[in-house]
């Protein structure tokens, strides 16, 4: 499967969760409890992914399987991380407003791109890094509040501890990311035992099975489904693309919920959507089309810079 | 001189115009007649050019000046395409409000970047056309009216008329530039010779004469000295650098006029001006950047673009 085919169905299965989300409403109320969703969606795709192993040892006997403590215990740190991302989220909103909160969030490109960088020492062209700098500033003009919306005064108008807060929160969510990442890349394990290990951890805090399914539409279970198939999507583009690519797959998504939200929920598009998405394109095309395709090289640069990318698809397929 | 000194100056000319302008008026008023000031400008660079023509021939005798009427006519071309625009603007604005017509100025750039290839048959990569598009939205975006300022629900609601009266004002701007250029260019005559011919044309309306000086300040001066001399750098510019380098120019002031306003006139910042500005920066680091500082070529690619830019600059120089 090719990385951009992957790319492409997150972005759509991503844009329509809020959807799907505002659609299994009832009145603008939930009848069922949201909490048990995410927890749902997390044993979908671990019994799914269980299923896929299952099978896999059926038909090849020699699927690779580490299961030494060694190497199964780290992939408990995404948990962790998130456990504290979550903590630190929920501290960053006692200090700061929605609307600044949200615009804060597009914060978690640029630290993708610099732990993807430090961590996973991947080199990134100048270009690539205004191409991500564009996609934040991209994402964040989509959401600069329009004349006539309320609540716009407290915009960074929040104390320092907000801020800073919100600046940890973006370095902790990319460093799951990024962490993710380098648990699916550092051996050329079975995508699913992967995913085993990955989605065993996270079960905290059980006490939503009392509430499971009261109140559940067949829209709740397509939330469910959604969520659960977007973690899958993202486990393959960790191990056979990158944190980049899924940071630009949720991007585009976010740009086309606001879109959808034109057309179903009669939501007024602002001349800062159409702005953003023109941004984010831009920036999109920058960082993935090959360098003949931006500049014009004369035709021996051409070549050269072909065969480079050559290379550089050669070294993606071998690790 | 470099190009990109007289670009700064002119940046910096430009931004500071609007500042003087406003700190020429006496309790928000103008104690003298506005429309005399553009006209004393052009009566500055008229002189001045005059001037350094009369210098030039004492120097040296050999000073290339075309005096066929055959080519002395056509520098009245882009005064009468200017007559034309400013009739156009006018009726523009009795469709339009002012910040639909501020936000649909900005199409300037990217008509500017499209008549610069027709016309001049100027090729752009790619990549800078991607420049010039967010150039465009950039400064679009720091003009997105905020929350709580007033009159904007009538932004983008003014009929099809007005819009299209916008897109001819832009292309009447781009094609007055571009035909400048192509003026400038056509031939090696002096600098100051072209000037005269341009500066010669447009004194339609002689009935200020009558209201000349009335209420002028030091500050009034400063402001006639200032537009003449921005009016001086943007003919140099023409010769020897292009539109785009003064598309830059403009834009670049515009976003530094505003950011001066914020310490001068205590005007609020927006989100969108520091976002703009971002944009702005990155356009113009993709525009203007070598290629081997924006992408990460491999040796024999870098030693081959930069022998085509040694190229490109003395086609420059050539022309």
């Amino acid at each position: 499967m090719q990385w951009y085919f992957v790319a492409l169905l997150l972005t759509f299965l991503t844009s329509s969760q809020g959807i799907l989300t505002t659609l299994s409403q009832s009145n603008g109320k939930y009848l069922y409890d949201y909490a048990t969703v995410p927890f749902l969606a997390e044993v979908f795709k671990l019994v799914l992914s269980g299923l896929l192993v299952w099978r896999e040892c059926q038909i090849s006997p020699s699927t690779r399987m580490t299961t030494e403590w060694k190497s199964v215990r780290l992939y408990v740190v995404p948990s962790i991380i998130y456990l504290i991302h979550n903590n630190v989220q929920f501290a960053t909103l006692t200090y700061v407003d929605a609307s600044t909160y949200q615009i804060m969030g597009n914060l978690k490109i640029v630290t993708t791109g610099i732990l993807f960088r430090l961590f996973l020492r991947r080199r990134l062209s100048n270009l690539q890094w205004m191409a991500i700098i564009l996609l934040a500033v991209g994402t964040t003009t989509s959401q600069v509040k329009g004349c006539g919306e309320a609540s716009c005064d407290s915009l960074f108008a929040a104390p320092i501890q907000g801020y800073m807060l919100g600046a940890v929160s973006a370095c902790l969510s990319a460093l799951a990311g990024v962490y993710t990442e380098f648990l699916m890349k550092k051996n050329n394990d079975s995508l699913y035992w992967q995913n085993v290990q990955l989605y065993t951890g996270g079960y905290e805090n059980g006490s939503w099975w009392q509430r499971l399914f009261n109140g559940y539409s067949i829209t709740t279970w397509m939330v469910v489904l959604n969520l659960g198939s977007t973690g899958l999507l993202v486990s393959w583009l960790m191990k056979y693309a990158d944190n980049i690519v899924k940071v630009y797959a949720t991007s585009m998504a976010m740009l086309l919920t606001m879109v959808w939200s034109v057309y179903l929920f009669s939501f007024k598009p602002t001349l800062q959507l159409f702005l953003g998405i023109i941004i984010c394109m831009m920036s999109l095309h920058m960082y993935f089309a090959p360098p003949n395709m931006l500049l014009d090289l004369p035709t021996q640069v051409r070549a050269a810079s072909e065969s480079l990318k050559e290379v550089t698809v050669e070294r993606r397929t071998d690790s």
